[in-house]
Parts: structure tokens; C-alpha cells; sequence
């Protein structure tokens, strides 16, 4: 029986992971015995699991709450709290504190824990750690060198995630997740909000924004590809890592034009008809300098799996969040 | 009038930069007004300038310790504090206090000292943000995944810089210092002690251990081309670097055989036979983890100065340290 910790639970990564891990039961291929779910507001719980569930909120950066956390030793923990990129650019304080701080603290807990404690921590971190100029399909082993402070303190808890992983104090997994498409809910401020938008929006029957020309391209997965590389990443061997903790998911790299071909095939030319072209300089300076494509050999080799087509990215937000099938 | 801070100023580069500035009188083309060197220990100040010298002893990690010493508002801060690769990986603790708690508590000291106050920084890195496996000539976008808490640390360091320096707080240049022969002193127990052993201890009569193969290739600069390397960056147009803020310094890539002929040539085979071949499994083994070469065009093109030859980088050792001309 398996203690699990997520940080960062009530967001939409974390509520998706603990329902799957209620559902299932089982994670890295043990029994689950409890699950703790931490954010700075109370998560809510899933309604139904075979085992233990509880809700706490707190601060990660504050001394001693990543501590009690630690407590009961969690033997799998998953790190997804973070500070997201447009706060932490606008607030430099409150994303260093909680992306690098809170991070830190949470490692040093561990440590603190330790020896003879040694859990498995899969870290989120961002295709954010890249930033322009790079080549059209990023490689593995090419450089960190982002170009926001969210980008840089996911970078640093990479590095950081690396360092105690070879020093033996946890045993750690960074995953640098695609943008998530079709992200559900709202449609948001985020000048990443239109990947999501121009399929969400039609899907429900409501017009859709498109700020930028339909010749960008991105890197996209689906919540459920994200819970697939979350649930891969805890049951991971990883000898296979050695020192490099850090891996790019494998995602689709698909055109504006071709998630929107997608949407046509999936939903018909009405659903289409809902996109309308509103070009927006600022939108595609922003866009201009994310990453388009990767080449994630190494996360491929190691069985992480991406959706199949932008079609079935559509099929999926269908399926879970309209509860179509 | 510029005011100028080295921090660091007690180590061999430290003290070399100091002496240089003072003989020199001059940073990015402008007269230096005042030089203050700062270090954990007292840092000894030159015989003479024509400007005004402090020496503060103390620890940067400390509050407030970094806020005294932007108080007079230097316009070109030298960075060179940290505890060394050793030591960091045997002292946790202290090596992630002074190298990543010391650096950012020095950017925060500056950032809360502005706005209107963006001094020039530089930092020096290492080549030890890098691990193996690598190519035989790394690029200049290769990623960083260091092996040594010293190299996770100085990784952070480049990040940290980079953020600061995009967001206007300061006008950072990190430069990734070779391994730097010869190194005057007496012999010590690091790794790569043997590196710059092999060619000083001959030059002083003594014999000399030698405990890898001949055909080891690492990449070196002598102790004046890398103060050619932190004068050149305190006077770099910064806006050639766009967001990239961190370089690899150029070096000679040359092997052990290599460095004994040019110890030949220099000196003589007297000073070559006092070499004795003792093989060493374990320095072999760290050394393999170790950069053998790499190709650093950027720096190059900013006209970053590498030694014309390793019997340059003797003949420097011999001129400054031995007092031939």
C-alpha cells in the first residue's frame, strides 16, 4: 500500500490526477493506501476511492508546511504547484517565492526526512524552459535559456530535481508538459488561451477568437495525455534516467490550420464557422517566441505516450468534458 | 568616475583582478573612482592605485550583508564568490548557502536598491554546469546538466542572471571560466590539481605526479586570459546578447601529451622527466565526466581572447609568477 502526495491539487492537472488515481486505485502498480491532496486553497476531493483521502491548504513556501506534508512519508509525490507564467511575470516576489522557494522547501523537507526516505517526485516542469531563437524541432539536449521567470524557475527546479536526485535524497522525475488542449473551463486571459479557444468555444456553440495567423504552430497535449505522462513518470525505472532527471513529453505538433481542419472533421463546418480571425499584434509577438516543435526521443524511448492526432485531442474533450462517447 | 566591487576579491582571480585594475587605473573604458573587495576572509588590497581601495570581510549569504555592500551604488560588480567544487559536494548545506542563496541575495540586494540603479554584473560560471555524456567539441546550445552540486549551483547562478538582467534589475554577462593553468600555489588535492601540477612543479624542480593517460584532452586558459575575459565582459555592448546572457569562454583544447611537449619546448627535458607516471583510478574517473573540448563561437565573435598556445599559457605562468621575462 502506497502513500501519495499531490501538491498542487485543486488545479485542473491535479483534480484530473486524483480522480484517475480514485478511479484506478493503483499507482506505479501498488495499491494506493492513502491520498493526500495539498493547494493553497482546500482541493476538493474525488467522491468515491477504495482508500483514504484528505484535503489540505497551505503554503508550500512558508517554513515547515512542506514538513508536515512530509510527515507520513508519501512514497510517490507529485509537485504540479506552481505559481502559472502570466503571475509570475507580473508579481516577481510571489513567483519566486512559490515556483523556486516553495520548491526548494519541499525538497529540503525531504532531505530534512531523510536518509532512509526516499521518494519518488515527479516534478511538472514547461516547454517554458526554452526560449527563442531555436530550431524548428528542439532536440534533447538543446538549451535552457527561457525568456519569462515562470520559464526560469521551472528551470531551476529542474536543475535542482537533478542535484538531489544524484545525491540519493529523492528520486525524481521532471516532466516539461506541452500547452494542454483542449484545456476545459472558461476562456481565459492567457495569450496561450486561443490553442484552446477556437476548438473549445465552436464545441459548445459559442464564437471563438483567433488572434494569430493560421501558420502557428505548437506544441500541444491533452489532459489526458498529461495524466498518462504523470501516472508514466511514477512508475518509471529510473536507472534509465541516470543523471538527467529532465524530459520533454512527446506532444503534437500541429498548425492553427490543422487543429482547425480537426475541428472540421470532428464537428462539422458549422462548428468552424464559429472561429473569427481577430489578429492581434501583441498576441503573435508573444507566440513568435514559443517553441513550435520538439523531437523527444528520449521520452519516447522511454514509453511516454502522446495522443494520437489533434482528432482525438478533440475527441477527448468531448468525451470527458461533455460527457459524449 | 566608476565604482567598482569584486566579490571573491581573496582568490587568485580575485587578487589578480584587483592588482590589474589597480595597475591599470580603468574598467570598460572609464577611470575607476573607488575599488572595494569583499570576501568571507579579508581580501589583501594592491601596494597602489590612483583611486580609492576597501577591503570588507563578511558573508554575502547573510541578510543584509549584500545590501552594505551595494550601499555606494558600484556601477561593475565582479561576482566570483563561491565555495569551490570540493568543497560543495562534500558541505551541502554550505555550498547551496553561499553559491545560490549568496547569488541571489546579492541580485536581490541590487533589485531592491532600484529602480535607477542597474549595474553592470558579471558572474563567473564554470564549465561544470556541464556532465557527460557530451560530444567532443560542445556548442554553444548545449544544455546544462552538471554532475557536482557546484555545477547544479553555478547553473542556477546563469538562470538567475539571465532573469535579472531581461527584467532591467541588472546588466548581467556570466562568462563559464575554463580550468585555469597554470594555477600558481602549491600543489592541492582537487581532481584537476595535476592539470597545472605537472607543468608548475617541474618549472620549480620539483617532480610532478601525473595519474591519467597521456591522451586526456581538457579545455584550459591561463590566469591572464581569464582577467582579459572579465575586463572585456565589465565592457561588453550587453545588447549583442539579446536574452542569452551566459557564455562559454573560449580555451585551448589540449591533451596531457600535448601539454608535456610544450613544457619541452618551453623548458627543457630536464623539466619534462621530473613527470612521474603514477595511474590513479579514481581521479581517472571523475576526470572522464569532465569537457574535453568545445566550440565556443559566440564568445569568439564578442572578441573574447583565447591564449595563442599552451607554451603561451607556460610562459605566462613563468613571467607572472616566476618573474622572467
Amino acid at each position: 500500500m502506497v502513500k501519495v502526495l499531490i501538491i498542487g491539487g485543486a488545479g485542473m492537472i491535479g483534480w484530473k490526477l486524483a480522480s484517475h488515481l480514485a478511479a484506478g486505485g493503483e499507482v506505479a502498480g501498488r495499491r494506493i493506501g492513502k491520498l493526500v491532496l495539498h493547494d493553497v486553497v482546500e482541493p476538493a476531493v474525488p467522491a468515491q476511492a477504495a482508500f483514504e483521502m484528505r484535503a489540505i491548504a497551505g503554503d508550500i513556501s512558508l517554513p515547515g508546511v512542506a514538513d508536515t506534508l512530509i510527515e507520513d512519508r508519501p512514497d510517490v509525490i507529485f509537485h504540479l504547484a506552481a505559481i502559472v507564467s502570466g503571475e509570475a511575470e507580473s508579481d516577481f516576489e510571489k513567483g519566486y517565492r512559490v515556483n523556486l522557494d516553495g520548491t526548494r522547501s519541499l525538497f529540503e523537507a525531504i532531505r530534512r526526512a531523510g536518509p532512509g526516505y526516499r521518494p519518488r517526485l515527479v516534478f511538472t516542469s514547461s516547454i517554458a524552459v526554452f526560449g527563442a531563437p531555436f530550431p524548428e524541432e528542439i532536440g534533447d539536449e538543446f538549451h535552457t535559456t527561457p525568456l519569462t521567470s515562470y520559464g526560469t524557475q521551472k528551470a531551476i527546479g529542474e536543475l535542482l530535481l537533478a542535484d538531489y536526485s544524484r545525491r540519493g535524497i529523492l528520486d525524481g522525475v521532471g516532466i516539461r508538459l506541452p500547452t494542454i488542449c483542449v484545456r476545459p473551463g472558461k476562456p481565459n486571459k492567457a495569450a496561450s488561451g486561443f490553442f484552446s479557444g477556437i476548438i473549445r468555444e465552436p464545441l459548445n456553440g459559442q464564437e471563438a477568437v483567433l488572434p494569430v495567423p493560421r501558420t502557428v504552430r505548437h506544441w500541444h497535449a491533452s489532459p489526458r495525455a498529461a495524466i498518462g505522462f504523470l501516472m508514466h513518470a511514477a512508475g518509471l525505472d529510473t536507472a534509465q534516467l541516470g543523471a538527467r532527471r529532465n524530459l520533454t513529453m512527446p506532444g503534437l505538433a500541429v498548425t492553427v490550420a490543422e487543429q482547425i481542419e480537426a475541428l472540421g472533421r470532428v464537428a462539422g463546418p458549422r462548428a468552424v464557422s464559429l472561429i473569427r480571425e481577430e489578429p492581434d499584434e501583441t498576441i503573435q509577438g508573444i507566440v513568435k517566441g514559443w517553441p513550435r516543435s520538439f523531437d523527444p526521443r528520449r521520452a519516447l524511448a522511454l514509453g511516454f505516450k502522446p495522443d494520437a492526432s489533434f482528432d482525438e485531442i478533440i475527441r477527448i474533450y468531448q468525451e470527458d468534458e461533455l460527457g459524449r462517447s
